[in-house]
């Protein structure tokens, strides 16, 4: 509710007994004040970043549904967890898959993890045929219901890029230990390979049910009213590696996550406002990851340990991908 | 050594300072007074029951690599660990993958397990192709390179079913929470689904040193000089539902571990000799299950609580099955 007036209207009928809170700051205040084991934090793009932070400075567990905090501001946050006794547990299916299969091992026994990816709808076109993609068929996902947002992430495979870069905050692994693989099925969520050459993975039906219950009760697992996964019904799981040259937003997050500080932050504000621009048809399909190369290249580097700085460069990225595309 | 004239030679030769041990006995001796942290069982049938016991009974961690005992006198072994504190840890790839899986989490979160199986080199056969099965067919393995007795066991699917069994003494689980599904390629090396409907599941490459070395280091994972798997490379992974009717010792191997007792000894004896009699020529492929059957409908139910009861179980199976084939 940002809107004043509606504001002071719901004020006058809920009366000064009331506290009524809104806004960003109604919801931080409520963060701080109200007691809780367990914040979970779904509000979607950069909006989640500062109360999320709250709840973490208040050393509870955080569970975290949105990508944008970790991948803007994933240093401070997760240095910000360790200093105040805060865990942050993933909601998102593939980390929740690498929570699992790292089951409390701590990170020198990991070799790598294999972030698993569907492909998208636009798995098996050509780089020609990529270039002629129209908003409505980007918007098909084969496997997943979302919103339209993350769904042309999926199809771009920067939805994947973020994962690299919440991943590396989350389990602190550095770029190269974290690989993308396609798995047109979306069966497997993700795995991990440990140090000793044994693969983990954590597989399930295309329910976020599993992964939100699961952040709940970690580190218990609570019986849910859900289908058993038949895999022989499946039959059959495939397996390759990802086109980079294909899929460049993928790339374009390695090579952000790669140059570090701000640089995350500036991919994620710039494809926010490229995927905004292709979905009101003002770009094609093949501009988006354009536009983003284009910001990165003119960012000015900025301390990540540093919230303004890394809001700032939020910012920054945004009017560069507007005037870049205008 | 279990000839005595050898001994008495080998003796004179050692002299009478050095202490010679030899057969069974020495085997056990051994266990009892050398001191130990871990015990690897991996002699070969029967013969690894009574020294593998021994070491429970001493309370120290036995990484077990032979079926046997397990199969033979779980109960006994389980319940004997429960009191001396021992720890018994699968090295079984199968059941090394479950170990992994389960990581600690106790039985009330298992919905169930899924063990894979290759289907062996007949999955594809008919019932009637079964029946003209070569000693020489048998032994080819699509994927482990092994012994003889475990190539025919994977053939018929009887691998499978000791393996059930051996996983209901493990885990502590019912049979009706462990199932078997077919995977061909062997990269899955099992699975366990959880109650909140999540399945982890364990994958590398057909090489027995992870299994082994993790039994050695667990909880820790020791860094391995091997290939990392690349599942890009196997591409496709299948998976469909066994055939009980044209495999019928795995369904054999389930109504033995639910008759309880002495059954699944009186089945493994009793394939261990339908197995010899098939590789020595004297039966066909199709009698082993045939034999096994006609043995388990003849057996007195016995208590395997007792270890007497259970040897002599595996004894009287033998002599029948030799005596119903001949």
């Amino acid at each position: 509710m940002s809107d004043t007036s509606a504001y002071s209207s719901l004020k006058k009928v809920v009366g000064s007994k009331t506290s009524l809170l809104a806004g960003a700051e109604g919801i931080i205040e409520t963060v701080e004040t109200l007691p809780s084991d367990v914040l979970v934090s779904a509000i979607v793009g950069s909006a989640g970043l500062l109360p999320t932070l709250s709840a973490i400075r208040k050393g509870i567990r955080v569970a975290i549904a949105n990508k944008e905090p970790l991948v803007m501001a994933g240093r401070l946050m997760t240095s910000s967890a360790g200093e105040n006794g805060s865990t942050i547990i993933p909601i998102d299916s593939e980390h929740s898959a690498i929570w699992q299969c790292l089951n409390g091992e701590p990170e020198e026994r990991v070799k790598r993890i294999l972030l698993t990816a569907s492909g998208g709808p636009f798995l098996n076109k050509t780089a020609k045929q990529l270039e002629k993609v129209k908003t409505e068929d980007a918007l098909k996902h084969p496997k997943w219901k979302m919103g339209k947002k993350i769904t042309i992430d999926s199809s771009t495979l920067m939805n994947k890029g973020l994962e690299v870069i919440e991943a590396r905050w989350l389990f602190g692994l550095p770029p190269e230990k974290i690989e993308v693989i396609v798995h047109p099925q979306s069966v497997v969520h993700s795995m991990v390979e440990f140090v000793d050459r044994s693969v983990m993975a954590q597989l399930g039906r295309p329910d976020m049910y599993v992964p939100i219950a699961y952040a709940l009760s970690y580190p218990d697992r609570w019986p849910a009213p859900l289908k058993s996964l038949d895999i022989t019904k499946e039959g059959r799981l495939d397996f390759l590696p990802p086109d980079r040259k294909k899929f460049p937003c993928l790339q374009l997050a390695y090579t952000a996550l790669e140059k570090g500080g701000v640089y995350p932050a500036a991919l994620n504000g710039a494809n926010e406002v490229a995927v905004e621009l292709f979905l009101s048809k003002k770009i094609g399909y093949t501009d988006i990851p354009k536009l983003i190369r284009k910001v990165l290249g003119k960012i000015s580097p900025g301390n990540d340990d540093n919230l303004a700085s890394i809001i700032e460069t939020d910012l920054e990225a945004r009017e560069m991908a507007y005037s870049f595309a205008s």
